[in-house]
């Protein structure tokens, strides 16, 4: 076994296995994106400000595993988009839990709330008044505080309330 | 802005911020592990397979940040024991909905049910049955086939069911 290699080969657990797909630096960052409905090569990259070598690489990982799909820009010849499978969506639990837990204030610097309900949503991303875990498109997010935050062309067209996954352009 | 460096400090979220303290390589395995009962430096060691220099600094990291307490060990003079604080036991839907996106397979190598209901936990540690959240102490976790999995001294263990939280000594 490699120890700090690229795997976790020696642990037979899910949690190793999420790892291996999504526990690179910045991956999680990317799919937290595209769950904001950021689409393009381009976007992701005004909004992380990764190198665009490590931005490139990333996103062709989630494409091999199945997380995003890469689909031709109907608006730039040549160019593609990255959209969220369904494998990719069902992370959703995960990254909002992560998300939550990283936002212990209240409010927290951005909201998610089921959008039938008008309920913020629980860690994990339940829905305390209906008891259900919403699908991330009945999930309508925004900053709580509109001022504050990144101020790059994709974050602030991102701090106004948005279904998830409806794409950004 | 350092990029690749050790923070996302140019990214305003939760997210960024958790993965500031969990985000590192194996964090979240140890984490896991304490969800499971372990609590010694040499029973994580037993069932990580990580340096004792590396599983030295992440426990050192994860108590200084909070998520676990370090207590004399009675057992041990001059040991410790490693514990989920509150905040460290509120990663549990995050952490559930990392094992169970990366265990699409049925039946899951490992189960979680809430111990109530006897119904296996949807991703993010919903309980289908009840709709709540169970806490850990409340889920009882177990290997679908006990002939399966490591076989180190830990993991044999914890190959029967028992609680989550539930001190392995």
């Amino acid at each position: 076994m490699v120890v700090l290699g690229n795997d976790y080969s020696g642990q037979d657990c899910g949690l190793a296995r999420s790892l291996e797909i999504v526990g690179e630096r910045w991956t999680l960052l990317i799919v937290r994106d595209a769950f904001y409905g950021v689409q393009r090569f381009n976007d992701f990259q005004a909004r992380l400000e990764v190198p665009r070598a490590v931005l490139s690489a990333r996103l062709r990982a989630l494409v091999d595993h199945g997380v995003l799909e890469r689909v031709p820009d109907p608006e730039h010849g040549g160019r593609s988009l990255y959209r969220l499978t369904e494998r990719g969506r069902a992370l959703w639990p995960a990254v909002h839990g992560l998300i939550s837990w990283g936002s212990p204030e209240d409010p927290p610097p951005r909201t998610h709330r089921h959008e039938r309900c008008g309920t913020e949503l629980a860690a994990g991303g339940v829905c305390p008044a209906c008891g259900g875990t919403p699908p991330p498109h009945e999930v309508v997010t925004e900053r709580s505080d509109p001022s504050r935050g990144r101020d790059d062309r994709v974050s602030v067209r991102l701090r106004e309330p948005r279904r998830l996954l409806e794409p950004l352009s």
